[in-house]
């Protein structure tokens, strides 16, 4: 067959748009749920485009047309998008408000997909759109499904449950929570869109979207602890009707819109980031009442029980033997120059699945040697690929998903042969002395991440450095590898999260780094859990976090001179454990390996 | 002349009310300016009430009555304020528009001094009151007033010239960088109610509040560069006038109102915090179109110019001798048991009044021993004196108002003989090392206070405890002791400030410190300005501190097996800084003290 252009598809496109009597329509990279990541069905953006970045958006006038892209892909939409065809727009400085507002008519309807976007941005885009009295137009059935051909189906596999062994809790528990709040609030019902939502209060999984296991679904929640899952038939398994038992009803996927429309009278609440704007808009429509809230399951969601920590530890401890193994080998064969990007990231995973257990990586790892480690989000590809250079610093950023657990792990190591310059030993122990900060961290309950940020950045402040990105985020068991609400970041680094308080039993990652753009760059990455600290003397409640990640930490790259003693005893404990941990499932030449790199620094 | 009860106070409040056909009122610690320190003719709710606290406020109704003081005044207000006239009520807690709705009668009309009150506090106390058709009514003239027999009038001080030496910049200067930010933004003009702003913008100062040298005036400010000051006309000096020139027309203090009404067809900007509801309302009344926006002469004003800077120098420089004498004059003659709060307060005043141009003190000073130190916002008073008790921790919270720059010092002194417990000293050492975190901050432009207080506290956290108040507030030149926008806090401490970028030429207050209740209070304040850090290698523009205040911290108090060696480090440079500033100042056995004081550790 065939491969249709890019311009062939945006004049199908345009077509279509004539055809429902549109002046426009908007291509987020977005699905149902506003997920992280979606399913091939949903890369609509992709394949109108050709822009294959994580985050974007393009607008089609019949004239015009545009696409938004952040700071971390100005090359790259370049490369792959057609500029005959777009104009190249830069976020936030450019707005797809401000754009239809400057380009197209007086009056003009714009479509939107309302399953695609959140009810904010529907808002947000109307108002600027209303300056030359254009319109945001809801479609019904998205006009590029209309002239995909080849449209993949959105995935058929199976959902799974999720054992109470590795969940802790029975979902019927679980909704017993959500009803009481409910009722506190005086809701009748919540619905639950967002897929890991779904997922952690019926404790099912799926194998719907790349690297969360999830599957394709909604959920409303009533007040009376029952539920009505939302998911199409092929999905459901007997050991599934069987799981979720008498209180949860099982209906179509499709059913999903009517259903809303039918809760007349009801008081609905929805969650205003991860709710799409058609539930309210059905919802409204079909004389529910709607306030927006919270999604109630996200903070007991992030709070881990006692089986989903151990399930973590477990995991982790696993996965850093997996890992250890896989820096032993490139370790050894890196230095001859002969190894790259990819075949790294294939050993890795060779490593992991090695576990027997591995269901999924947790992301794409980022494998990224010499100055592609300088650019935090590469995800290297056949395009990108190198080989990693001998002399220069490797770094690996990776997960994997275990039913017992997420992870998340970044090692930063120099690859012979000689030795790193000053300047990478300088920053890279700065980075060590603001992970051992946050490591150590002890702070009264009501402290929020955003408080606990500059630990993890002073030592590269006194330098006059800082890195770009957040220093933790929060991570799901065996669910999504970015779980909010928690975050530690600055405040102004615009994601939501700083201001959320910490509890016993969130888990968060502790990741500060440093890039030096074309040279290399560094990044520490371990998981930690909140852990109440029991004090003499203390006055209130306090908090400290228990390290779930043991995998060395490359000595080669570290200047001791820079670390206290307090620095030195924590470097040489955190090695004794990783040595207790991981030694028992190693042997021959990788415990030895491992013996060599747990020594005291 | 026999005292009033606060019965017939009540009562004739209560007349008054009657014959203005009004069901209640409310009677806050206000002034026209929206002070924190208010005048004595403004002391409403102590004539009404009794209570001599700094923040509270009364509503009255026919038949009932309540006073609103927060956590530090519970014992006070039950001290001084008769509970058979007024309920007590805690806020935030309990709210003046819930009582309101819960007290007032179906649309009562409750009468509110729009002079006093912002036009916030209106809008969420009406609210409040529609739940029971209740209404807030303006009242043109305070009730109160109207039955104060023997109510103060306004100080007539003359406001003086802050002349260049110390202002560092003409007003001229300052009026025209207002005059760009509202040709900028599209305004007409501003009007400037806070009195330190009225101040800083056309460099005059007064003597009509205790400890912020400031004179009772507003300000239009004006896109062309000009300004009205509305002032008092016996307040006004020939050397004033000859100050103010041409471009800025003086009128009659009691003439503002009808100029507000008289700026028809105007854009005017008016500050939502500083600007009270009846400046608002009379420029709508008048027909002028009204913005709320901060007080564009705030940010300009934190922000010191190199003469201010170089002022608060020299002002600290001296002002750290005649500390460092009381201390000295502490530390030889309380050990005897024979000095008191007041006695020690009066002494340190007497060591400012000494340097020859201390023109006021910048707030009460908190001479605070034994258990008193434990209480942050302890105000020493005939009732509460003591004994400074030997053997026991002696707190002095205490600033000085000179021309060249406003001061502000705590020092925390063992009182021997003995030793302080070896609890004492853990608690001061982990103050003191946080306060040398603060010192010590290296941060990148674009940092806020919220992200640094984290280091003041975190040796406190380690073992448990912490400090119920902020790290650091911003200090004016010759102004208010506590000055906007900047400060260093947790950012859920409900005080603005903490989300403030902090820039070069602030300047804020290190103030860590530890209170065990009952016990003893430990604070170590100086005062820093934000200064520019050149860093070899620098990836963009950083920042640190520059310490202003310059007097020996307590040795007896220090355990140093707490301290690292950079930590000793930092206090033998600081000593040695103290003792190169303070020792050409003093001679004799102060000279000796301080040697002693200032030798390493």
């Amino acid at each position: 067959m065939l491969m249709q252009t890019h311009e062939a598809r945006l004049d199908a496109l345009r077509q279509e748009l004539k055809r429902r009597e549109l002046d426009g329509f908007v291509i987020p990279i977005s699905d149902e749920h506003m997920s992280e990541y979606v399913g091939a069905y949903a890369q609509r953006l992709h394949w109108l485009t050709g822009f294959g970045g994580s985050a974007g958006s393009a607008v089609v006038l019949q004239d015009a047309a545009a696409i938004f892209v952040d700071g971390r892909y100005t090359v790259q939409v370049r490369d792959q998008v057609d500029g005959k065809l777009f104009e190249y727009r830069s976020v936030p400085k450019d707005t797809i408000g401000g754009w239809i507002a400057a380009h197209a008519a007086q009056g003009a309807r714009i479509g939107y997909d309302p399953w695609l976007h959140s009810r904010g941005w529907v808002q947000t885009v109307s108002k600027a759109a209303a300056r030359i009295g254009a319109e945001l137009v809801p479609v019904t059935g998205n006009p590029i499904d209309a002239v995909w051909q080849d449209q993949p189906e959105p995935s058929p596999a199976a959902a799974m449950v999720q054992t109470d062994e590795f969940a802790g809790r029975s979902s019927a528990d679980k909704r017993a929570e959500i009803a009481d709040w409910l009722k506190a609030e005086g809701h009748d019902a919540a619905v639950i869109s967002a897929l890991d939502s779904v997922a952690w209060l019926l404790n099912i999984r799926g194998s719907d979207v790349d690297h969360t296991p999830v599957a394709l679904s909604y959920v409303i929640a009533h007040a009376d602890g029952t539920a009505e899952l939302f998911i199409a038939p092929e999905k459901v398994t007997p050991e599934l009707t069987k799981h979720l038992g008498n209180a949860v009803t099982v209906r179509e996927r499709s059913a999903f819109p009517a259903a809303l429309s039918a809760m007349k009278g009801k008081k609905v609440t929805v969650d205003p980031n991860y709710g799409v704007a058609a539930i309210a808009q059905a919802l409204e429509a079909g004389g529910a009442t709607v306030s927006f809230e919270r999604d109630p399951t996200i903070l007991p969601r992030a709070i881990k029980n006692p089986v989903e920590q151990q399930g973590h530890r477990d995991a982790q401890a696993r996965d850093g033997a997996a890992v250890s193994r896989f820096l032993r080998w490139i370790e050894e064969t890196a230095p001859s120059g002969e190894i790259d990007e990819l075949a790294a990231a294939a050993k890795l995973k060779q490593c992991r699945e090695a576990l027997g257990n591995l269901k999924d990586l947790s992301f794409d790892t980022i494998s990224a040697a010499g100055s592609h480690a300088a650019l935090p989000h590469y995800k290297v590809d056949e395009d990108s690929n190198i080989p990693i250079p001998p002399s220069s610093i490797y770094l690996v950023d990776s997960g994997g998903q275990y039913p017992a657990g997420t992870t998340d792990i970044t090692r930063t190591v120099w690859v012979g042969p000689g030795e790193p310059s000053a300047e990478m030993k300088d920053r890279f122990t700065r980075v060590l002395k603001g992970h051992i900060q946050i490591d150590r961290a002890v702070f009264p309950q009501g402290t929020t991440g955003g408080q606990l940020d500059a630990f993890a950045r002073q030592f590269l402040w006194e330098a006059g450095v800082d890195y770009a990105h957040g220093t933790g985020h929060g991570v799901g068991s065996f669910l999504s590898v970015h779980e909010g609400p928690q975050r530690i970041a600055k405040p102004s680094g615009g994601q939501a999260g700083t201001e959320q308080e910490l509890f016993a039993g969130m888990i968060l990652s502790n990741e500060p780094g440093y890039y030096k753009q074309g040279h290399f760059g560094i990044r520490i990455e371990n998981l930690v859990l909140v852990e109440p600290r029991e004090i003499k003397g203390a006055e209130g409640n306090f908090l400290g976090f228990e390290c779930l990640t043991f995998v060395p930490i490359d000595r080669t790259l570290v200047d001791k001179s820079l670390l206290t003693e307090a620095e030195i005893a924590w470097w040489n404990s955190y090695h004794a454990k990783v040595f207790a941990i991981l030694g028992p499932q190693l042997e021959g030449d990788d415990l030895a390996w491992l013996e060599r790199h747990c020594a005291p620094l």
